[in-house]
């Protein structure tokens, strides 16, 4: 089985690669041959059972996605994306390699499965964002709630959930759409994004930094672990298509807790003096920004297929523990 | 004020701008130009009293939605669609047109936008349609339910939706969609569409000639007259975008009613001898795509914000009777 991983760079591209070079296998299949492809080059895992070829290019550029999918892969994993903050500024660089970039792949597939009179008809795994649904928000986001998006980045993953569907509806390839939560503990350094904070007071305090914490206790928020990103990744890829039906864009699990209730799961697994390091300093451009996200989901479609995520943020917190720090606590 | 129609040939954008010159303005503005543009060059009605362009041209090719705006039109109606059926069959044709199409007319209009720093910023009116929506529906489709179309057509609706909204919240334009109801009665010969029925039991035996009704009188759809669908393209012309806010895109208000219904209408309207012209002739074809069809909408946020559709089907015969017929029943 060949794999075809579009934005392995990226922090859950990475971790996908390592997880299938640590199974060795895809839905019970040998995995024979892993591309890794990205706009800056993508590092191979080291000990990977199986080739691994690592690309570098601007898939949003004509001709491009035609080179990526030249050699058929069984499984295409599309996780190409420039972020939220970027596709707001930068708005014609947003539709360019979000919009634009998506289709060029999904026209690439579709030529190929054309011309072998359907016989080429891959599954395409391809991240979506809870970006695409826009405030006002009910308490819990149904799964029948409409796609109004109030960024471009939103707007441009909900246009990809549409097209998506459509080639799978007219059977080009077999695609499956997944919304993912807001990953944390994000691995790394504290960066700019509104949303960093979620991981920052998590990751730094931990590392034996102090962290800010620029929103009140009481905001809530959806949350997955980078680990619970990667096995969506790996269910939505050997999933049965059929059982899907027509409905291909699905909202992943995840747990709804707010910061609160986050820092005394940080208090249960690291203690007080880990916890002590977290700064209260209020931000009121962040809290205007935050204001406006959703909360909490119903996610019993994507629970009734199959997906998992953790039920508790003392798990997520132990993911990022093993995944990161061996475990210590500084 | 300079107003251009886009798919000014069609049924709804030709009474469109009758209309217009029968009232000589627009949100008690004097209109003093109107550019007809479609495909084919649009026939200009007679006796306006403002001056009239008539333009034919392929908006879907590069540089052609240049031209169209170029002296920068103060309402701009986006009529132009291929249907359902001609997108089905030709996949390319119809994300060329429907959805490149507007791209590169919000595009065109948004660099007139930006290269006058805001100044210019029309309304633009586009006109969606309840293909958006794909079955399994509720009794009757809410406000907020998703959009999961079922074909190609209403994909590329959907993506039109989501990019007016965008451009509208970026400031390039204030957009309004509106997604209308099946249009009936439908002036013009009988036509192969699968819809075609609804309005062939009416127009055909109300001018003396026999109609086919290929599914049972228990089917339920969503209907409006073309006069009311012009009247949603004029009040999504002159209403206060602010108080829209960020959800562009609304289902019109209509009327839900079964085909039993609509000749029970017809024989109050017209009598005996003109319902004995249906004849009943089932077409497992075309039940079957009408069951895949909405039934019944919730239309309440249009309505608040003052959109108006007939509430019985007798008068939507009235209408047709009125526009078509000169009141004569054959």
């Amino acid at each position: 089985m060949h794999i075809l991983v579009i934005g392995a760079a990226g922090m859950v591209g990475r971790k996908l690669v390592e997880r299938l070079a640590k199974d060795g296998t895809l839905g019970g299949k040998a995995v024979s041959k892993v591309t890794m492809h990205d706009v800056i080059e993508p590092t191979a895992p080291s000990g990977a059972p199986f080739a691994v070829k690592t690309l570098a290019s601007d898939f949003s550029y004509a001709g491009e996605a035609e080179k990526l999918v030249v050699d058929k892969p069984d499984v295409i994993f599309h996780l190409a994306a420039i972020v939220s903050g970027e596709a707001e500024q930068d708005f014609d660089k947003g539709y360019r390699i979000n919009m634009d970039g998506s289709r060029f792949l999904f026209e690439a597939v579709r030529a190929l499965n054309v011309a072998s009179n359907g016989a080429y008809k891959p599954r395409i795994v391809f991240t979506s964002s809870i970006a695409v649904f826009g405030a006002p928000f009910p308490e819990a986001i149904g799964t029948e709630f409409f796609t109004t998006p109030l960024t471009s980045y939103g707007t441009q993953k909900a246009i990809g959930e549409l097209l998506l569907a459509d080639y799978t509806r007219k059977g080009f390839f077999d695609g499956i759409g997944i919304r993912l939560p807001t990953i944390c503990v994000r691995p790394g350094k504290p960066n700019a994004a509104a949303s960093g904070f979620f991981s920052n007071i998590i990751r730094e305090p931990l590392a034996g930094h102090e962290a800010v914490l620029p929103v009140s206790e009481d905001v809530r928020h959806w949350h997955a672990s980078p680990r619970s990103a990667v096995g969506f990744l790996i269910h939505a890829a050997t999933i049965d298509g059929e059982k899907v039906g027509h409905r291909r864009n699905l909202t992943m699990p995840g747990l709804s807790c707010t910061v609160g209730e986050q820092i005394e799961a940080l208090r249960r697994v690291a203690g007080d003096k880990v916890v002590a390091r977290i700064k209260r300093e209020p931000d009121q451009a962040i809290i205007k920004i935050v204001a406006g996200w959703p909360r909490n989901f119903d996610a019993s479609r994507a629970e009734s297929l199959g997906f998992k995520a953790e039920k508790t943020f003392d798990e997520i917190i132990k993911v990022h523990l093993d995944e990161e720090l061996g475990g210590k606590i500084a």
